[in-house]
Formats: structure tokens, C-alpha cells, sequence
């Protein structure tokens, strides 16, 4: 098209996508390239505007690395990862949500009623539950990735004081389906918000607080994988996470026990010697299509 | 909100922006969300498709430099930058056409009839023109920042073979407006598809050429800075760019004139023994407003 006007830019774009190309590339370039479009003009952006825009990515590649993942922790603050767990998540099955930036592979094996809180201060959380399917049926050698902050609100990837996989196991569940652990309960956080995800988080008067979660990612032959999290529903930051992580049913009450009320089987480093808190929580995953 | 779904998170995210924040800044961003939200939902985006969106911007910035501005370049070839540029262009002055990737700054001073030529081999092209404002009156001291391909195609930015400032001048008007230069017809050429835009490019079945062009940044103290191009009529790919940069009146007959009509007064490497091309293409400025 020799005079492209801004009005029919968009369909001299969709005119550049080749018949034998793949439609699903069709499908989600010309959905992309026709909001992109539309931001544009709604908008009237300008020069300067998208100059800001292009920084903005020049900047995120600038800290990108394989310990920071600024483009994730960017679709993550504007809802967009969030969006995408909801558009495939199941009524049936337990919630996805958000796997954030802070997720290492080759996490240590971690055995049934293991101790990830070893030598680290702070509320003793036992937490435990059951990986199923949408019949209720447990899912014998389930794989559970577990993963959380330390008392310090950092996970091992962003703090040196940590070892690699400090608060990160790996545990199988038996033909039982169940999981269990013992850890310190995780503390709210804020996202790293000393670069370009921070400016416009700062720019929109918004906080980069997440509330306390553990992580889960969930795997079993012949189902979905789950990214997952468990919010205990006493934190202040439940209504307002920063990356839209929180669905009704990953909200769980951390029960408050006696000491003596410790179960047999579990390690734990040092002695339970106060209260400590105790989750139950499931795992429903989808059968594979 | 505690539980975000897939309906209402598009109104989350507007939630949180704060009421003491710039209104432009909640009017961008807010359109930017809701579209890229829309989006997601009308493709029903998938955390494979989400991923390679996430891989595509990691791999830009693999391969951003100060040389090679992937994320201008995938901007271009979306039609986003093109579409900036029609948004604030004026029917009284001339259009605007993408900066591109491959423009640097601090090209050295061009004489009036300087020659851009110089050892290069091929068709000789004599530019010339005006630089006015809207009534047609002459811009004195109005600068022209001129760049464009060697005959092997590339930018000297793309190639170790060129100086820096190769093809590349930096000319000021006088009272009269007038500009004027030597060089040797620019060629078509291809966008860099080796990267991850190239590969954007080669799923949607599309080709990487823009048709031949002259580059102009056009500034005069009280103006509107402008960004153009001028392309020849008869370039193969006139239709067909793959940036979108092409506009009616950006397009001009390069007029093939005898050897015994080359124009005193111009600067020009070797002598003007064959035909020699003439392009007269004038620019005209909006003031600031």
C-alpha cells in the first residue's frame, strides 16, 4: 500500500500476513497489531510518549538477566500473567497463579515432612494437603516445587546471604498424594522496584507490595502443570497484590497450634517450643486433553 | 481485591492506579492495559504463547546495542512507529516517516552542494529543495540532518567497511532555504532479519525490504522537529514496506537529466559522464505551536 493513513494502517498489516502462514500466527499478530493500533490512536500517543516506551524496554533489557526477569515482572504488574493463568484455569481444578520473576531450576529433593526452615528464626509453619484429581483420587508421585521467601521478605535468587536453594525443595509424594513440610511462615514482600518496572509502578502511585505466599508449582504425567500460590487470609496486602496473584480459593486460615500438638514425622530444626501454625492445602489438577 | 478474576481485572488494575497520580499517565497506561488485557482475552492467550512473547522481548534485549535498536526496529514493523508518525502529521506540512533504527547523531557539516558521493560507484542523484513554513516562506538557518544506504545496502552504522559518517551530512540553510547535495542513488534494502524481529518477520510469511529512500531530520529553531523520507516512484517495494513508512507525498520521480545539464556550483567525486539523476523535494515545517 503506497499511502498508508492511520486509519488504514492496520489493515495494510493484516494485508502483510502471508495465506500460508500459520493461523494461529494470524490470529494473535493481528490481534496484537490491532490493539496495539487502537492504544495509539485512542490515546493520540505521541513522539515523546513513545520514546518513553522504548526506554522503558531498553531499560528492562538493561537489568534483564537470569537472576532478574524484568519482562515477566512487567507483564506480572500489569495483570497480564495473571490474566493469562485465569483464561486457563478450571473451576474443577485449584487456581493458577503467578509464577513471578524469582523461580530457579534444579531445586534439592526435599522428603516427605522435610524442614525447610533450618537454621532461620520465626513462626513455624507446617504445611501440608493432598495433590488430587477432579475426582478426588490422590495423584501418586505428584511432584511438588516448592518455593518462598526468607524471613528477610528476599528469595535465595535475589539475596547473597542465602544459599541457592534456601527455602526451595523438590518433594514426591507417595501413593498417598500427600505433601508435607515445615518452614518458616513467609513474610510479605515488595517486588524489586529499584528499575524500570519500579518507575512506572512509582509514576502510577502504586506499591510494590505482594502479601506472604508459598509458591507451588505441581506436576504429574497425564495432568496440567500448576503454578500455584497459598495467602494466609490475615495479610495486609491480601486486597491489593501488586501482581493480581489472589483468588478466593488460594486464601487459607494458618491454624494456630500448641506445641505439644506437633505431629510425629516431621523434622523440624531446633524444638517446637511455642505455638505454631498449621495449613491444610489441596492440590486439584486437570487431566491432560 | 481479594479475588481478581478474569472479568474484572481489567478494572483492578484501574483501582490501583492512585487519584494524586499525572492523569496523562493514568490515560496511557490505562489504555495500554485494557487493550493488552483485551487482547488476552480474545485470543484466549495461552502460557506457551505468553512465554514466547517473554522469550521475543529477552532476545531483543540479547541483541540491543548502541548499534542496533531491536525494540525500534519491532515498533517499525508492527506499524506502531509509523502510526506515531502519521498521528501528529499535518496535511499542510510535510508527512513524517519512521526515524528507524540506524540513524546516529553528530554527523559532520555538509557544504550546500556538498558531495555525499565520494569514491562510491553508481547513479548520481542531485538532491535539492526548500525548506519553508506553511505560507511557503523560505527557513533560514533550518538544519538537515541527511542520511542513507551505500550501494551494498547497509547503513554505516551496519557496516565495518564504512566510516562512521559515511552517506551521512549535516547541512545548514541559508536566507534562501536551500539545500542542495550529491550522492549516489540510495538502494532497497532489507530491515535486519536475523534476530528476533527477523524471525517475527519470516512466521508471518513477510519479507524484510523497504523500497529505496533519502533520510531527512528537518529542525529550525520555532518548528516542529520533522523525521522524513523520500522514495523514488518506480522502487519495487513501494507497496510493500516493511515498516509502513510510505506516503503519498513523500514520493517523487528522480528525473534522469544528461551530463551536460549537471548544475555548477555542486560538488561531485569524478566527472558527471553519463546521465545523472535530479530529484527536487521540498519541506515544510509546522511551527511549534
Amino acid at each position: 500500500m503506497r499511502n498508508v493513513t492511520k486509519d488504514n494502517i492496520t489493515d495494510v498489516f493484516m494485508s502483510y500476513l502471508a495465506e500460508d502462514s500459520d493461523p494461529r500466527v494470524r490470529e494473535v499478530m493481528g490481534a496484537l497489531v490491532k490493539h496495539l493500533h487502537e492504544f495509539a490512536r485512542e490515546t493520540n500517543l505521541t513522539h515523546d510518549e513513545w520514546r518513553k516506551g522504548i526506554e522503558f524496554l531498553q531499560g528492562c533489557a538493561a537489568v534483564e538477566s537470569e537472576e532478574r526477569h524484568e519482562f515477566v515482572l512487567a507483564s506480572d504488574v500489569l495483570g497480564l500473567s495473571s490474566l493469562v493463568d485465569m483464561l486457563h484455569s478450571s473451576p474443577e481444578a485449584t487456581s493458577s497463579s503467578v509464577l513471578g520473576p524469582f523461580h530457579v531450576s534444579g531445586a534439592p529433593p526435599l522428603a516427605f515432612g522435610g524442614d525447610m526452615k533450618r537454621h532461620y528464626g520465626g513462626p513455624i509453619l507446617l504445611a501440608e494437603g493432598t495433590i488430587k484429581d477432579t475426582d478426588g483420587n490422590p495423584i501418586a508421585g505428584a511432584q511438588l516445587d516448592i518455593w518462598q521467601t526468607a524471613p528477610n521478605g528476599k528469595y535465595a535468587s535475589q539475596d547473597e546471604e542465602q544459599d541457592t536453594y534456601s527455602f526451595h525443595g523438590l518433594m514426591t509424594v507417595g501413593d498417598d498424594g500427600r505433601y508435607a513440610f515445615t518452614t518458616v511462615k513467609p513474610v510479605e514482600y515488595t517486588v524489586p522496584d529499584d528499575g524500570p518496572v519500579g518507575d512506572i509502578l512509582h509514576i502510577c502511585g502504586r506499591h510494590p507490595w505482594r502479601p506472604s505466599h508459598l509458591h507451588y508449582i505441581v506436576t504429574a504425567p497425564g495432568y496440567r502443570s500448576l503454578v500455584t500460590e497459598i495467602f494466609p487470609d490475615d495479610d495486609p496486602y491480601l486486597d491489593q497484590d501488586t501482581v493480581f496473584g489472589v483468588r478466593d480459593d488460594l486464601v487459607m486460615t494458618y491454624v494456630k497450634k500448641p506445641a505439644s500438638e506437633f505431629p510425629e514425622g516431621m523434622e523440624i530444626s531446633g524444638a517446637v517450643a511455642e505455638d505454631f501454625l498449621h495449613v491444610e492445602f489441596d492440590v486439584t489438577l486437570m487431566s491432560e486433553d
